[in-house]
């Protein structure tokens, strides 16, 4: 059935997996490419049809006789429901089968306001966006938020920036609302998804690094998120910088979110005499060209790096991606972060590593809880 | 074919992986398991027993009528030749489709004496094995070394310590000798594959670290081994050390592996004039209780968890394994490691963190050679 999505992970299928590229194709095409027989090709796409995921597409070039009927995606036969819950901010978003984001909504909100008023304003910018787009069929939800998440229960799990969030069942409160699958997870997970979804899809190692108020990683192995044994993988906000013995807001001392995210590297231009609350000050600081600012940045990124070198090491990535709003900073905080981890890594590991500032930028968390939805209802990536 | 045996990866079949475990089946509990049809579990049963991969067993209790025949695993249908390259030793072994090691040996020799003399040793102690076993097929033969290999081509990358190894043609030459598919990996990805295949098979991620002449590890992510882009993950002998400045023979300073391997240790005790060359002997000396020995081992252990602690921060792990020949220290080196693990990371990610010694011990990499065979030629695990 259409709408018989559950949240377990689906088969994908395969005549989907194979349009989801848009090109339209024929009966016999996706018999050749699929290597499936012509009853059950001709099954699938009857249902597929049904369904409107597919759709008739104009008519092949003759070859003679009849020419042959064409199938392609309909990328709109199911919107997709993508929230980005920040510390400061919330982002709704639909997306439709190819992860596109067609519409999207920002406000203010501070996630300390408690689960009830984060995900009665989340559900209010989703109706607002569902009422714009009234003939859409959902095919699920997904959201991010900044903290650790349990993976199989979609529960925040002692979020230090999240009061009140606690074991909140975020899944059961927005189900009641909408009745559809809704997958929750850390939002720096969804990042690399997404990352990984929209810019480096064939890429099988890729380290998505978020530098923000906080600092983490969402690590891809083989193709796939690795969430690790209790979700928490990608934690790295909290390696001991070499030589730092900052106290970190987590109980321990040196930390890297200590010493090198923009709540650190604020409080240090404050205590300089600089107007500095905020990324978003920092990066307008940096912008301006304020030396102090500059190399409060770049020496950030080279305790960022000094870290990374190590996780280059233990997984040998292709891709490193910096992410997060201050890597809206830009090259000051990259190239400190380049300068460390081509010191400290060895050449094997470091000669083809790409190290890019995120593409999908503000994005990325959308992205990647539209990915999510895709990949665990529709079996689609 | 029976041993038609190609270098790429096949597909399990589904019948052989389900009578891995030993017991006899009939073919209606393989259909009910399976879900296939009986026509098609008849044919691949003919297949398996046509391969002698599958025996008929004793009849099944009966149930009125004529008792139903059943089928079991014959783990001696193929053997597999398993190779463990060290720095000071080559060990050769021979197993069976579980994986079981039902013969082997070891000899003293130099990795330095190059690729033609190691690897006509190698031969020459295969050969002994093959004959004590004349009835037996090679269904493949695995080689572990104690060096950087190229995933794709078996060919060592930049040794460090395998002079006239870089690039040489493992595969080609072993071929040659053979004939069947051998497959080539460093000695620590074994060592995890091993430790997983046999100690943990259901764990999905794993951290298995050698500590021996030289530091490394193996990831084990998903259930699978991470090997990275260049095949160099798990390197971490090179992520600094905090506080260190020893200069490390790969030309960085501060490396893991030159404040906290066996060679660092060894100097150390020398310099207080202790009679320490070799890792075998520094255990020799925490044994008898020496209490400079003691302390250097237990303060390698604690510079080691340092770099594990960030290593568990990233990838969340459920089971960390220590092994290599430092190991053998036992607990010494491991209170030093769970000591800094337990200060340094986050307590979602060490609470049910299983922190132990390897169980295969110093037979780690050759049931790794046995099992990378078994999953690539055979799609066994």
């Amino acid at each position: 059935m259409a709408d018989d999505l559950s949240t377990t992970a689906a088969e994908p299928d395969p005549l989907l997996q194979l349009l989801l590229d848009g090109e339209p194709r024929t009966r016999n095409q996706l018999m050749d490419l699929t290597g499936l027989a012509r009853s059950t090709v001709t099954g699938r796409l009857e249902m597929l049809v049904a369904q409107e995921f597919v759709v008739p597409h104009d008519a092949a070039e003759s070859t003679g006789g009849r020419p042959p009927a064409r199938f392609r995606l309909n990328p709109a036969a199911r919107l997709v429901l993508a929230a980005d819950v920040g510390a400061t901010h919330l982002s709704v978003a639909l997306a439709d089968l190819t992860g596109d984001i067609l519409d999207s909504t920002t406000s203010a909100q501070n996630i300390a306001a408690g689960p009830e008023a984060v995900l009665s304003a989340l559900a209010d910018q989703a109706r607002v966006l569902l009422d714009r787009h009234p003939t859409g069929k959902l095919a699920g939800i997904g959201v991010g938020l900044p903290g650790p998440v349990e993976h199989l229960t979609g529960r925040p799990i002692h979020p230090p920036i999240m009061p009140g969030w606690d074991s909140y069942d975020v899944v059961g409160r927005l189900t009641q609302e909408f009745g559809h699958p809704v997958l929750v997870d850390n939002d720096v997970n969804l990042m690399a998804l997404g990352e990984h979804a929209k810019q480096y899809p064939d890429v099988e190692h890729l380290l998505f690094v978020k530098v923000a108020t906080g600092i983490g990683a969402g690590v891809i192995s083989g193709g796939r998120l690795h969430r690790g044994a209790q979700g928490a993988a990608g934690d790295i906000g909290h390696i001991q910088a070499p030589g730092h013995t900052e106290l970190c807001r987590c109980g321990n001392t040196g930390c890297l979110e200590a010493v090198a995210s923009a709540a650190a590297i604020a409080a240090r231009l404050r205590a300089a005499g600089l107007p500095a609350e905020t990324s978003q000050q920092i990066v307008d600081l940096v912008r301006a060209g304020n030396p102090v600012a500059i190399q409060a940045v770049r020496q950030a990124g080279r305790e960022i790096g000094t870290v990374l070198a190590a996780c280059v090491s233990l997984l040998n990535p292709s891709v490193l991606v910096i992410g997060g709003s201050l890597s809206q900073a830009g090259d000051h905080l990259l190239a400190g972060i380049r300068e460390t981890i081509y010191a400290r890594s060895l050449p094997l590991a470091t000669t083809h590593l790409e190290v890019s500032l995120s593409h999908t930028a503000h994005q990325a968390a959308l992205h990647g809880a539209a990915a999510l939805v895709l990949q665990h209802s529709l079996g689609l990536r």
